[in-house]
């Protein structure tokens, strides 16, 4: 239950930023920016970086989101099931990508965690400067979302069904949308 | 020095936001409706959340910046040496202050610390729940720029003058105006 009344029923952030819509306007919009605006990652690749660091910070309600719209953008399971589960290197990815990922596992420890060598290997693996600062900037972006959605100890449905109908919302009409017809939740 | 380069010799996050004005934009009003508009809390509360959770942090440009601000608006320093100090019983602010700031120790490890018992405290010592909403997304908020400033390398002035002169454009004109003659930086 969550620490304090929301005044609406929504799960994880989504009642959160119902809660308080002006605040709610600016964290939407950097991350439509950040996530689904045109860039050289992919969104995918993008969705890939917060689904990685809300699952470092053991964030169930963020961390089935972004899975699950990784999941449907890159159209298989297996990369992010790789990449959650401690083996980037394995996962089907570019090295680029793999780069990038270690970086962002820095960043959800700390952002003196991030090492010259981390870079310099992004950097080798054909990485550009946009693409280093936005994996800084979306995981440091997604610990604040962990934080505030466990700190609120807002609720998280059980239900795989929940997340696949939220991932079609946010693939389909991405993070400024207010919730419409969200699945009730059970209580 | 930065891990990219940022187009710019601005430090700390004013390089960061100068770099990306889209991100830029709503990371800036954010803060601007946290930090400083109509709030119960006051703004040197407010101020004194973002100062102890980069102090955490161990964000040295966040940290220096925020305690400026604060000590600018309360007029005195013994608060936040307090605080940043580990020692925010002692500091002369209200109870429910020091509850609000518990919390935000709380965030500031990760969103899953956050206890009932420490909420359930903040609300006996009078905070809303709009208050405690508000000091785990200013909590929140301020690890992810501690997580960018320092994650991009950031580079951070020595003096305290440079700070003094940020804090009080930051009182005076708040978070929403770009950088406009700020002190130069010594190399």
């Amino acid at each position: 239950m969550p620490h304090i009344k929301l005044n609406n029923q929504l799960p994880g952030i989504t009642g959160l930023l119902e809660y308080r819509l002006d605040t709610a306007l600016p964290i939407r919009e950097l991350t439509e920016i950040l996530l689904r605006q045109e860039n050289s990652l992919t969104r995918g690749e993008r969705e890939l970086i917060a689904s990685l660091v809300s699952s470092k910070n053991e964030c169930f309600y963020c961390t089935n989101a972004h899975v699950t719209v990784t999941n449907q953008l890159l159209g298989e399971e297996e990369t992010t099931h790789c990449v959650i589960h401690n083996d980037i290197d394995s996962a089907k990815i570019s090295d680029k990508m793999k780069a990038l990922l270690k970086i962002a596992l820095q960043v959800q420890k700390s952002g003196k965690e991030v090492t010259k060598v981390a870079i310099k290997n992004a950097k080798d693996c054909g990485a550009n400067d946009n693409e280093i600062h936005d994996t800084v900037l979306i995981a440091s972006l997604f610990c604040l979302y962990n934080k505030y959605v466990d700190g609120m100890a807002t609720i998280a449905p059980k239900e795989q069904e929940y997340y696949n109908q939220l991932g079609h919302k946010i693939v389909d009409f991405g993070y400024n949308r207010r919730p419409q017809n969200l699945p009730k939740i059970k209580h």
